[in-house]
């Protein structure tokens, strides 16, 4: 099953994005959907109104979440390739939801930043509260995956030792198009991939994870209580644009995609901010 | 004028703090009351219920606002002592509102940390929606300063370069008891201080911050949308347990005291989770 949240008219709806046609579910956004205990049967069986797929108009795919949660650090092979050792913990930083762009938006690059790079990452969404999860039950608490790119400001990132004033401009975060539950993605492996303007900058598996989605989970619910909506970003692999030689950035114009195998596609061209 | 959020019966409510009352202002939390854009005016002029101020519980200041945005590295005589150059810019990081409790609840020592310390520091609350503000802009909207404690898990902080993960444990970061509205309470100086059962373990003046609280605004609206109900934490000064030689953390039972003159007084004594 697909799960998204689309602009209609001047709001926002949750639907159920099926072969033929998106089916409204009574709810302004995916995380009022995931709120409710029963959302899985809700959302299977839901037939209010329908849009049809061409020409939709896809939100971020959770408007306000309570947390975004960014992970750093975590593909095997990358890790390795910087001289790097394996970490005995994730690296965490967080996200604002108003860095969030649907799945088709312009990115907005900051005037006041010339150095803005792209991550793409898998994305999960937490569909049940949960708290000192085991892996078990992390694992169920798992509402499925979708595809965001953590796209950071390295200027700002690096001005300080802490990354988050990098990391959370104002419409730079595509999420989306939609979610799909783990039955469907289970998301252990399948290729990830970023291209500028169709030439590939990144290329993985999903299986070179080190923290696995499940870990992670249970984790952070160690630390704090997982609510329904909350976004974990899984950390991105090689190949982002401030490690070339010489390095490289996004610029006006460029169209970023960014794909998982099996779970979606965002297709965002990069739009300069006025000063 | 004072404004908090207060808990009644099952639920809770915004209220203005007078000398002799709390007065209720028709909303359920100080973020929606300052997400009307005449709040000034209409929370001096509410009088719905009241409340007598013996045995009021307060909630967190704000129950969930969009963002929790906390500054480092932020007072000079901290910084030179620590033998540092002074920063060029802020360093930043988050936490979410699920770490906030209020004025007078227990601070929660995690069952997995062995290393819980004290950060107290002033807070303050935007109250009109900005983006790229200059120094006046940044200036008026700020509704107002409370006192907050970044009580912080030192054995999760740094357990990798960035330190959210040590910084937002569930129940564990007083936000209170009210908001002072500028006009009261400018916040240009003014004794802070942490006291642990009675003993001064920091003890500053808010003249020694670097970045200033409309600095820190006008920063930050660079960034992002502040929005009605974001909190900013200012930073703290010298005198952390983890600083300490040997080093001091909480343990349950300690009573801590976090006061900023002319601001308010969180009280909150420390219990360690259940493992």
């Amino acid at each position: 099953m697909k799960l998204a949240t689309i602009r209609v008219g001047g709001g926002t709806r949750a639907v159920r994005v099926d072969a033929g046609a998106a089916v409204e579910l009574g709810a302004a956004d995916l995380v009022e959907v995931l709120r409710r205990p029963d959302w899985r049967a809700a959302a299977a069986a839901a037939d209010g109104p329908a849009h049809p797929l061409d020409g939709l108009d896809y939100a971020p795919l959770v408007t306000a979440p309570e947390k975004i949660i960014c992970v750093g650090h975590n593909y095997r092979d990358h890790i390795r390739e910087m001289g790097r050792e394996l970490p005995e913990h994730p690296t965490l930083f967080a996200k604002y939801s108003r860095s969030l762009i649907g799945a088709y938006d312009d990115i907005v690059l900051p005037a006041v930043s010339e150095a803005m790079d792209w991550e793409a990452e898998l994305a999960l969404v937490i569909g049940t509260e949960i708290r000192n999860a085991d892996e078990d039950q992390a694992r169920a608490a798992i509402a499925g995956y979708a595809v965001l790119n953590d796209v950071t400001a390295r200027d700002w990132q690096y001005r300080t030792l802490q990354w988050l004033q990098g990391k959370t401009f104002e419409a730079t975060t595509p999420l989306g198009p939609w979610l799909v539950t783990p039955d469907e993605a289970p998301a252990t492996s399948g290729e990830l991939r970023c291209e500028l303007d169709g030439e590939v900058m990144q290329r993985t598996d999903l299986a070179g994870l080190l923290f696995t989605p499940v870990e992670l989970v249970a984790y952070l619910s160690k630390i704090i209580t997982l609510a329904p909506g909350d976004v974990i970003a899984t950390g991105t692999p090689g190949g982002v644009g401030h490690a070339r030689k010489p390095p490289r950035y996004l610029t006006d114009g460029t169209a970023v995609t960014t794909t998982i195998e099996g779970i979606g596609e965002c297709r965002n061209v990069c739009r300069r901010e006025k000063a």
